[in-house]
């Protein structure tokens, strides 16, 4: 149990930081779908670190598809991913295998199991994600053929400088244009700038992604528990650091009159829209037909390479400064990883509405 | 799909807004715990409405255990709990069944059954929550006689005027004495000005609810996709109008530094402590022993009195006026809902370490 | 856990044999389906004690739809159904308070839970199946709704006395015109005398249920561990009393050789056909269009009227002569049961077909 | 959906027959549990085909473990297994890409899903269950080491071929010594001739399964649906051209009475025993301390090597004549799959029973 998410789109991973490999199950994928394997090594690459501002760990993350596609499409059977970790070095890591790294999942993993893997965060590690990108990206070929859905993920605030983005005309390119996927080229600038000084610290520094899906068609989502917004929070705040999710106003409806909030209704070319979209796309937990919109908090990476307090695993007062491979700021990297949350939701909400999985079953080989 | 939340304390429901009754099934309920029937219907008392500041809507709202108790104790079985509908008056919604309410969930729900019970909201009601503080009550009660754990909510914030509590030391005392829960005395008489002048005005107004628990052990929670925050984060995200969800810090932690952010770990009676709580109690998804503190957002009452913009079911635009009974704001009455939705979700996680369970199915007849 | 069934219709239950209620809620029903609901209530008139061969018990078996109907049609919410007890009276128990009943599920409960409710099983009885067979007919109305299919089950064997029915054409009238539910009336009379035999011995007699769907069209099924076969037997495994299931040939497969066994493939109006049938129905886990064909053994009745040995909770010798309300055989009481149980498992499974549920979502009020 | 099977011990498997690997996933494993790798590895010896009377096709089935395993011991994570295909060779199925093989899932796998891969099954193919049987060699090593369980499967029967085997004393030993694991060395022989006869004529024939686990505690299983010989018979019947389920006396039951089929109580060493075993250790779906006892009916394989009539995917009448790898009796391979199913459903039944499981938390590094 833990392991994985998902009811129509399931999917479940497995593999620690420094072992073997990684890798995933992903269920429920339709039949007859056309995947383009190439665009899911891409989204691997767009989060595997690089870059000045990121961690030195080389990983190619080269993903293999073992199962589920035939002649170039699904078969509808579970698709099997494999990534083998290539630069495990847990030597680095020795050191703490007696101490609890503050704010690191060390301790709680220990309380929860009785031992862990001390290489790197093991289980813990958000090198797991990868395998999250590499099912989001066939997640998202799915929306797309499906129902034309396109989602865009950006770095909307690193420490406390605030970009200025559209929701709904920013765009993919204009996002990988910047160094920290802030489509907003002077904040961009600024937060590039921030993140060196906190690296030259050697401290780090949190942030806020936002995504964007557009094209959603009205009626995903499900009553009562499973409503969009909920299971969107729930694939959002799984993401390593993650401390807060909110979608449309968010926490500023909260200082919000109920005649400011609401969204008029007005007629469109297929059916009902709204004129404001201060829901963010969904109400009553299902979507109406607008862009759906939230945002993910991360705190500031829990590595910091200044010496901390800390207590060893027999209860002993102790310092600990860590070394290690180590992004002064996630949020770029996390960009890919919370556009792949919203897409695995958002397909396990559409492969509920049949209409929509109908015209896969239709794709004759 | 979507009407039940949990895996080992699983929580189903049902009910229309207007419908004959509401009621669920508590699956999990470990055996030999005594419950207290009072304690339960008085949680419900807290939710229903009621008082100046809330909709006149009369529900006495009382609940019927009708299995899984046998001689004062809980059998192990599943219980099943029936609250009747007693003042269910769907007349005043008659003019609503051809046009949909602006921010409701009237037009999505239509989007996605193809039809829908305008009567009140139907299932997208929030009257369907009376059941969830049901389950949330006995789930207290289990989280109470397996490990002790307390949770106490109160109102945060109300449109703009943001309370001043401490969520080591506020007791459930202090937020019964203010009428709309926010145990700060002086921003609570603040809350309650603002709340009469909004409903004068015919309009509502959003707030923010927090929640403490405490007495939390360390290792509650899943690795990877079950996250505490995760399903915490699910669980309040479905309550109706819940916009937002963070944990510690919450979206602040985007602004910090990781020097500032991480909680230094000393030595404590019972194992590691950490001297802030920067982390809210979890720590890469498992609870570190220290209180678990969570926030959730909720935008302003969708239903207002003055004439808005909308469109018919045939798509043509249209006013409409509601009527009905509804509060100028929730989040007083949304304090036992946050707090069963952090019960059900602790209770879910207890129930995965055997250690705490034992404990249950020794107390023999 | 464990008081569920399926997955996108998904059946959940609760109550004890003697408490106050038991009842369900069917989530997963699509919407816009007309529910006859005296055609549900037949159901659980035909389960229900009743007649010279059954226990005398006295049951109205009255259903109560609580939820998810509006206006004649389901609305694609939960179904919240109730059934009072009525009859309870644990008074003829209170021996057995202290001892265990021979092939009956006292010890393993308490076992399992450390108590147990000892007023007629509690919620080991039978009793908690009329919850499953209202489900079930709703179950079976959707899949008359949407895809024309049919279901028939009848007593093949009481005994060693064997009845010879064809599956092909059998119909549920000349079940219901025999008294012990078997349509072939030399073999019905002959289990009656048996019956009544039994009875006077104080005894009790096993029995098989079989069961058939006809009209399920090809495809239905999922690949690997949810083959239709590995849910029907399942569900069908989990009535109380069951020791065997089988689909097809069943047991005498094993003796068979491919040349003989294997169905050979025909063109037909709709499709291929299979000149025989027996795979009964399914092959590789999946429907293929012919009859879907099943059978459940039945062991005899635990409760007899004579002394038996047995413990005490304390692990004492003691002799047991169970009183109270019982048949000398349940196997014509089974087969609204059985039928129930194929019906839930079958639509769990059409749901997972788009094209079938699409028609659903079509019926707009 | 439909490619894992268990709640607390969950295993999910992928992989085509003739695709690149299959593997799975297994969640739930308790930590710290010391994994004996090579004794998984001797479970997928077992199950892989070779000896005189299988077929020819050579895989070494090697199983590499790829997380969930720190220092010789379980982390509590996710574990995955990975086994490459080395001895792919779909040629032989090429004529079969456009015509349906009788009593296969050819025509129900296109009929559900659309398209199919051809190569030997694909997903179809018994290949995938030598994942089960790796994940089941894991389960029997939680089950021995949290409670001492042992379990032995057999060949009871081939053909009309029927062992005289006692389910309290037969071990493994017996078992393996027998080219046909039938450890009645009379019936083994008789087994091995008739095999060898229905090889000569083309043919294949189906056999009997019988599986007991002995050890297993009282208390494990759970209410309702979930009763332990339904989570049995759903693994069971799961397993390709499975055909029956049974347990205890199975369907000979049906032609007992009560007073033959009730297991009287007797005081036992360590709580109550029954002095007979027609339960086939499991009372109301929950063990009873007794052995459990299982039986599985297999149908002949449906690969014979004779012409037999079939259709084309276009619909058209053909013939067909099977080429490509097969045994002639797949019973004797199914041993070691039935046993991983009655591992895999013990450990996820024993894993809910938090005094087993606690054990295993308190094995500190």
């Amino acid at each position: 149990m833990g392991s994985a998410i998902g009811r129509l789109f399931r999917v479940t991973t497995f593999g620690e930081s420094h072992g073997a490999a990684i890798g995933g199950i992903v269920e429920g994928c339709p039949p007859g779908i056309a995947l383009d394997l190439d665009a899911i090594q891409a989204e691997l690459v767009r989060r595997r670190p690089g870059g000045r501002l990121s961690s030195p760990r080389k990983e190619r993350d080269e993903v293999e598809i073992l199962s589920g596609v035939f002649e170039g499409k699904t078969l509808g059977t579970a698709i099997g991913l494999l990534i083998r970790n290539k630069d495990a070095d847990p030597r680095a890591y020795a050191p703490f295998a007696d101490r609890y790294r503050p704010s690191h999942a060390d301790y709680t993993y220990e309380a929860r199991y009785g031992r862990r893997d001390w290489r790197g965060g093991g289980r813990a590690s958000a090198r797991e994600t990868a395998v999250r990108v590499a099912a989001g990206a066939i997640a998202r070929q799915v929306l797309a053929a499906l129902a034309g859905i396109e989602i865009v993920g950006w770095v909307e605030q690193v420490g406390g400088i605030v970009a200025d983005v559209s929701a709904d005309t920013v765009q993919r390119d204009a996002v990988e244009a910047s160094e920290v996927r802030c489509p907003d080229p002077v904040r961009s600038a600024e937060m590039v700038t921030l993140i060196e000084d906190v690296r030259r610290e050697k401290d780090t520094v949190g942030g806020i992604v936002r995504c964007v899906a557009r094209g959603v068609p009205a009626g995903l989502g499900a009553p009562v528990f499973d409503k969009l917004e909920a299971d969107l929070a729930k694939a959002c705040m799984s993401i390593p650091a993650a401390k807060g999710f909110s979608s449309g106003t968010g926490f500023a409806a909260a200082a919000m009159r109920g005649s400011q909030h609401n969204d008029p209704f007005i007629s469109g070319a297929d059916g009902p829209q709204t004129s404001t979209n201060h829901s963010g796309g969904i109400q009553g937990g299902i979507s109406n037909g607008m862009p759906v919109l939230i945002s993910v908090a991360f705190k500031p990476v829990a590595t910091i390479f200044t010496a901390q307090q800390t207590v060893t695993t027999s209860g002993e007062a102790a310092l600990i400064q860590p070394r290690g491979r180590h992004d002064p700021c996630v949020v770029a990297r996390a960009v890919p990883i919370v556009e792949a949350a919203v897409a695995m939701t958002l397909c396990d909400h559409i492969l509920r509405r049949p209409r929509f999985v109908e015209a896969a079953h239709q794709h004759k080989p």
